[in-house]
């Protein structure tokens, strides 16, 4: 039962790849009669007004918040806290705050305690993405099909979750609810292993002397270049994903080493038939996704 | 200098995803009189009759070459060796044999003894791709813009290179020239390593308890599905590049690992700056793949 939502007034907080484009679909949908789009950068500022995401800019977190019905937390994890002790003593009565960061348990953790009772607090994670960054990197279409994940605590109101869902919904994903624990665990294993391990086969290709770097680049498309993508995302979101997801990652990243090690000991013994049932069975899961429409 | 091939016939040992490939390009441009396509497996041979690949079919080995001035191998690597074996006495007095496999140091040890002098060993490597096998999952634009990389030995016939380079010329690559070591050096790294990450770490997720699989294929949207992408591609082939490139790759992973171990140690202390600092660095190296265009 997807219902259009409307707001008055939403402050986005930070403006790239995820709110910039949030930010089209809002005006794209009238979703609200006021956009506020707010930087700690003068220069995003000047990007998002020459393509006209917002009605207006600050880089006063207060001042952004103050008058806002929505506001949308769309800066790496690592910043909120400091974000949330600021803005708390601006929120308006009733406001709900929402953010869209790869972990959850830490925004409740780290925005929680700073918010007034008064305010709702509904965490969202809208699964989509690309390599690029910055509020020229958005578009409308880049949520379109995927899934969004909310995690509410038991008690929020239901109101104010419908709310955040029917955003999402508006903007074209479909919608889960579930613990912020558990998000952060699938999370570990759909999205942050992968870039971490991307980041650090580029790395290792990086560092090598017996290769040089060019020809790395020019014999790129054997399968390194996917990798090459994945490892060109945001620095900065990226460290703080890390940092806030510790032991989820390091739990899988534990389990992708001891399973990398079997593989080595097969490739030393050339034990074929252990390679050969790995790599038969990995095609499954592809199918699935393709299944899923999840390509 | 491009100079457009001809061969009165070609005979194309196996029929995947490369030589279906190139048969269509040697049909679109003309560049052969007659194709022999030759396969272990009826259910290929049909296939490529249905798609008009060649000009005639066989399951033997002997009868497919015996006529043909140019013989392309495009098998998984480890069956090289017993279809030189069987060939080899069948083979026309100066044709030339070529291949396309993914490591090439095995090919000259493999095939090499068992041509006789008058033949031609030029190994070949077209450097393009997807993550689909078969005659079907072929098709004309595969090697558009890709590198190709030829590791003939210094005593090779220059007119015998010159003709398999112009082949691939014609396809639309760019064609190196390189020592056999130093090709499966590089691919150990640009494509082979990234493979086996690939596998692996889809093979991590698929045995995991804590998160069912149909979580993991709902969310793969956040870097996941790349991986897939990969892993899903052809388990016989693959095996087979890992059982005859084992030093380099062992090698590249030893570095891979001990980089890995980094990287988790800091996460572990929460060092911040070793991941961001790695982070940033690796987007340079996607820079280059984007302006070599090898995106």
């Amino acid at each position: 039962m997807k219902k259009k939502p409307h707001f008055d007034c939403v402050a986005l907080i930070g403006i790239g790849l995820i709110n910039s484009s949030l930010a089209r679909v809002i005006r794209r949908d009238s979703l609200a009669e006021k956009i506020i789009g707010c930087s700690r950068s003068d220069a995003t500022l000047e990007k998002a007004k020459k393509l006209n995401l917002c009605h207006s800019y600050t880089t006063d977190v207060s001042f952004a918040v103050e008058g806002a019905d929505l506001i949308v937390l769309g800066v790496p994890v690592g910043a909120n806290k400091q974000l949330a002790k600021i803005m708390g003593p601006a929120l308006k009565q009733g406001a709900i705050v929402t953010d869209v960061g790869s972990v959850k348990r830490c925004v409740i953790e780290d925005v929680k305690p700073h918010l007034p009772e008064s305010v709702h607090l509904i965490p969202a994670h809208p699964v989509a993405g690309t390599e690029h960054s910055g509020p020229e990197a958005g578009f409308e279409g880049l949520f379109e099909n995927r899934w969004c994940i909310l995690t509410p605590e038991e008690t929020a109101d239901p109101d104010a979750v419908e709310a955040v869902k029917n955003l999402w919904l508006q903007a074209g994903m479909q919608v889960d609810s579930m613990d912020a624990y558990y998000h952060d665990q699938i999370l570990a294993i759909t999205s942050h292993l992968p870039h971490l391990i991307a980041y650090n086969i580029v790395g290792t290709a990086y560092d090598l002397e017996v290769v040089n770097e060019s020809e790395v680049i020019k014999y790129a498309a054997g399968g390194f270049r996917d990798f090459t993508r994945i490892a060109a995302s945001d620095p900065v979101m990226w460290r703080d994903v890390f940092l806030n997801n510790r032991e989820a990652v390091l739990e899988m990243l534990g389990r992708f080493s001891e399973d990398l090690s079997v593989l080595q000991r097969a490739i030393r013994w050339g034990d074929g038939d252990t390679l050969e049932e790995l790599f038969s069975k990995t095609r499954d899961i592809r199918k699935g996704i393709i299944q899923a429409k999840q390509v």
